[in-house]
């Protein structure tokens, strides 16, 4: 790996931690550019014109090149790698769990870590604060599925780690931070032991 | 490719439509099974139990195993064909754009059509009502940055059809029904098009 690999974040995000988790498992060296989301300065011309044009981070930056979305730059950090599996059934289930991550947990999971843990609940607009309710419901629903899931299998997909446990990880194990009662999933917080205790693990504020 | 292929699926449904063209665009034969969403035939113990835990479609069946998730089923069927670059970035570079679709694309522009076209402005919840203005705005938001990526463009990643475009065309071309005016994007019209002359192509009501 010869280029330059720059990860464009704001740390204590569950997206920016996958790639770093990733990257760690992998022993892949990364260079990190810290931006403050709530002083929106993912939001500026530069960052709009040079970075990502959608506005979010994380990105990941590859020589010249930029690569946003969390789970695309995990897929490229793990090209090749005993992260991805090479059996095209598990291949697509891999993604299917990214998908599902990206689609119904991390919009009730991580916005109510977001909301309540960082901009702080009186701080929230009337729409946000309606949308409460419907995000805790998704949210526990999103949690009811995994535990399921996992009661009988140590990994998401086949017989050990991958990108869909990363993906999931990233928010799952902060989801208390929410207000999620992950006392109430205990096939997931075996799960979370056996994720923290992969070799090259890295914890969210390292 | 020996084991049977079985859609389960709402066929007005863009996620749905995505399996159907590639599919199509590949010339792989799928058995098709209808369930109607709004009569929550999805819901049922039977397929909560035996198709998908989390009751949503599509879901696609290969020989006795169920893949849920629109995006995984297209990665699935087009694993090692030419609708999935093989370059590292460009691989990575479409997940984006399909994980893009997944998180900012389908729950706007696609939530929109099925409120308004589907169930009807007159049946909404408040709730529902009151996120219209949000809907719309994040739905402009991701047409305007797809518009803008194709300017100089013919397809999202590289020089030839991917599964970006198919996931991204599914709901964009029938963008109309749930009120957004396609006619503010020329880009994409023109992208519309060439995906529409794709050989094998398949319209959403086929």
């Amino acid at each position: 790996m010869s280029e330059r690999l720059q990860l464009h974040e704001y740390s204590p995000s569950g997206n920016c931690y996958k790639i770093r988790l990733t990257a760690a498992l992998l022993g892949i060296p990364l260079e990190r550019h810290e931006y403050d989301i709530l002083k929106s300065e993912t939001r500026t011309p530069a960052f709009l014109t040079e970075v990502n044009a959608n506005g979010r981070i994380p990105v990941i930056q590859i020589g010249d090149r930029f690569l946003p979305e969390s789970n695309a730059a995990c897929a490229w950090l793990a090209h090749g790698s005993r992260l991805i599996p090479s059996d095209r059934f598990d291949q697509a289930d891999m993604l299917r769990w990214m998908f599902f991550e990206q689609y119904n947990h991390e919009p009730n999971v991580a916005t109510l870590r977001f909301w309540l843990a960082m901009i702080g609940e009186a701080a929230l607009s009337d729409s946000q604060r309606t949308q409460i309710p419907i995000k805790r419901a998704g949210g526990e629903a999103a949690l009811g599925l995994m535990d399921e899931h996992l009661t009988d299998r140590a990994f998401f997909v086949g017989e050990s780690l991958t990108l869909a446990d990363i993906a999931l990880y990233a928010y799952t194990h902060v989801a208390g931070e929410g207000g999620f009662d992950l006392g109430a999933y205990p096939a997931i917080g075996r799960w979370l032991a056996r994720v923290a205790a992969e070799p090259g693990y890295l914890a969210i504020t390292a």
